[in-house]
């Protein structure tokens, strides 16, 4: 039998917007707005909202309803006024691979051109740690700012990369762990709307997405990708973030270290000049894309090769606690994997490596476990090199022994040697705007 | 960035098995049985459970899958063993609709006829009061009974209506409760698993189903009448109960009372042989189906029209420590609806009626709140009868005054008097064996 209608209902039910979602219906803004005011106040039940999450991965959002959505999750909080910071400000945000430590390179190679880098980062739950914990291999580095530090060395040093506090998207933070669970994280307009209200609230003017696609990716294929990066411009411009995305591959991990201390000693090798090319390619190409959007003529591979950015990387880490000349944490065992046969490396599968340096210890499997700074993996050779039977492939390494052989485990099928070179493809496959 | 897995998980995970269902896999028995479990042992959180119910009712359940399911909630609690009963027994549930009082007269019919009818009930939440609502309103009577009244009644009456106990199907009552919150009710495999497991855990040999579809109805549309009734005695069959279902339209209020004490009143009058016409060819049909079910070649309508019925039901509801003589509540107000014109009742919404009797206090908006046992409706014409601008057409009863207005609201657009004699179809629609 239907439910009677409860008379006149003081505010929108809960159960009705779930049922007009689930049927295809475009909810209200005012009804949206409610929403999520109610869940962030813990009116509307966690499995309210779940049933919610799940009713828009199967049915979507309207543009209308994702604005709405976006709107309510910045509201949850306080949106950043950085207008006092004279340098134009431009963010970057990627939707995370294996190997990639591009913020921070990025943040200061672009601060050294005359931008400024406001990067508010989180945690999450990758292979390895996320930018956060990469820099806290960095002895005396630390992710905790007040908003009158964070605002003060935007200006001095013209880039911080530091944690968000707890008023940054709240909604977001407590959505984010609900769809953890639930099963109902892969959702565009879930994902760009969780995304964007947090680099809307982090107040940047500018915004660069580098949208991965690939095995070791969350989008997997080019079309989700590709609709991902233009939902998320599109929201950025909406509400006043000037916003362009590329999209980059990721079947192979980037460059070569994966890990935290290993991404970070190879992040310097870069900003020295000596980083390798796939990784120097995204770098670049994301810097370019970010300088033009803060309306800057300034060459980033200038920058890059004059010492500049690794001075403004100096700066930033030291702003921050850190001694930039301090030794990087190592790991206590190392183990060799190597080629299983001669010929040219044609498939180093990024998954699979990503999940070998998790399982030596890099990533985390709650969010309240730690990670280790010293445990991950270094790639010997790319795919494109020509390698002998026996020659060191990979090298492995991990605070705990037992680990190696769940991580062997892991790269079984991740590796392909064959008779021809392979055709390698560009890193940076796409630009939305 | 997709999450990396969890070295050998113990257990199946709640996630996994989300995210299967989600994208159209098919969950395994033992999948099935471990959430149920997990699920009512509180491992499994409701916020989980309802994005997996909202990812059933987008991917539906294959027949393995419901199968299994509905075996996970009859387990969740004990099966009754109704072995000791002498009788043949069977059963008989209606999906609900308005004026549905037919299980009042149709336990003590069947069971005057040689049959058991162990009717276990639940109240829900409907325009009207349940079964056992309405029966309240007969002073005395109890639905609470132990395990040992209701077979001893069972087999000197021949029938029981009474309240299922904690134990019948435990998972069913914690998963109902969470779909009511969570827009999750509307999902044909969930309905019936949920309808099923509740009779397959009572113990009868037999069912029959009485499927309404139209306005005042859960199934609105034919075709998922249809569907569900297949359904659920293709799960009726596979777990050992003989089942069948009768279609049955619900555009109109069945019968002339709608409300608690004023349908005990119509069905003791039904068993008196003074029965409306539309309940009569309802109930009998229903009967007829249960006795063919039992194997009893015994004639129903002649145990109506010679009082054998009768005496059973007063039998059942003294049993129940019930007084059939003493007089049934009223209600301390009661207003007429006149005919708004001259002509012959084309159309007298069952759901208008319905959602009158509900803002008269018949119903109950949460589970914890009383019904009135006066308050509903009478329908003074039913369409097909000739009307007179004036006459009165309904009778409004309350306890509370200030409820006619809102009542009679409902009513808008619920009445259609036309120039010519309507058509009027037959109750029963077709049957499902």
């Amino acid at each position: 039998m239907p439910d009677p209608p409860v008379p006149d209902p003081p505010v929108p039910d809960a159960v009705d917007l779930i049922r007009a979602k689930r049927d295809g219906g475009i909810l209200a803004d005012a009804d949206i707005s409610w929403l999520i005011r109610a869940y962030t106040d813990g009116a509307v039940a966690d499995e309210q909202m779940s049933a919610m999450a799940m009713a828009i991965f199967f049915r979507g959002m309207g543009v209308a309803e994702l604005r709405a959505w976006t709107d309510a999750m910045v509201s949850s909080g306080q949106r950043l006024d950085l207008t006092v910071v004279t340098a134009p400000t431009v963010d970057k945000h990627s939707t995370g691979g294996i190997g990639d430590k591009v913020s921070l390179i990025l943040a200061p190679l672009v601060a050294s051109c005359g931008a400024a880098v406001p990067q508010l980062s989180g945690r999450g739950l990758g292979h390895t740690g996320g930018t956060l914990d990469k820099l806290e291999a960095i002895p005396g580095w630390r992710a905790g700012l007040s908003a009158g530090e964070f605002v003060s060395l935007l200006q001095t040093v013209g880039c911080v990369i530091c944690a968000a506090g707890a008023d940054l998207a709240p909604a977001d933070r407590k959505l984010y762990a609900l769809r953890d669970v639930t099963g109902t994280v892969e959702s565009i307009p879930l994902i760009a709307s969780s995304i964007m209200s947090k680099k809307i609230a982090e107040g940047t003017s500018a915004l660069v997405l580098d949208v991965k696609v690939g095995s070791g990716a969350f989008m997997r294929d080019l079309d989700a990708a590709r609709d991902l990066a233009r939902t998320m411009v599109q929201l950025g411009g909406e509400h006043g973030v000037r916003t362009t995305a590329l999209l980059t591959a990721m079947d192979v991990p980037l460059g070569r270290a994966v890990g935290n201390a290993v991404e970070v000693q190879e992040s310097v090798d870069t900003l020295r000049g000596e980083g390798p090319a796939d990784l120097v390619e995204v770098t670049l190409a994301l810097a370019r894309e970010m300088l033009a959007l803060a309306g800057l003529a300034a060459d980033p591979a200038a920058a890059l090769a004059d010492g500049r950015a690794l001075d403004t990387y100096r700066a930033m880490i030291a702003g921050q606690g850190g001694d930039p000349d301090a030794p990087l944490p190592g790991a206590a065992h190392s183990q060799i994997v190597p080629a299983p046969a001669s010929g040219w490396l044609g498939r180093l599968d990024a998954l699979a490596v990503g999940t070998a340096a998790w399982r030596l210890g890099a990533g985390r499997a709650r969010k309240e476990d730690p990670v280790s700074a010293g445990a991950g993996v270094i790639c010997l050779a790319k795919p494109g090199d020509r390698v002998e039977r026996g020659q060191p492939l990979l090298e492995l390494r991990t605070d705990d022994q037992a680990r190696f052989g769940r991580a062997i485990e892991a790269l079984a099928g991740g590796i392909e040697i064959g008779p021809e070179p392979p055709v390698i493809g560009p890193r940076v496959i796409e630009r939305i705007a």
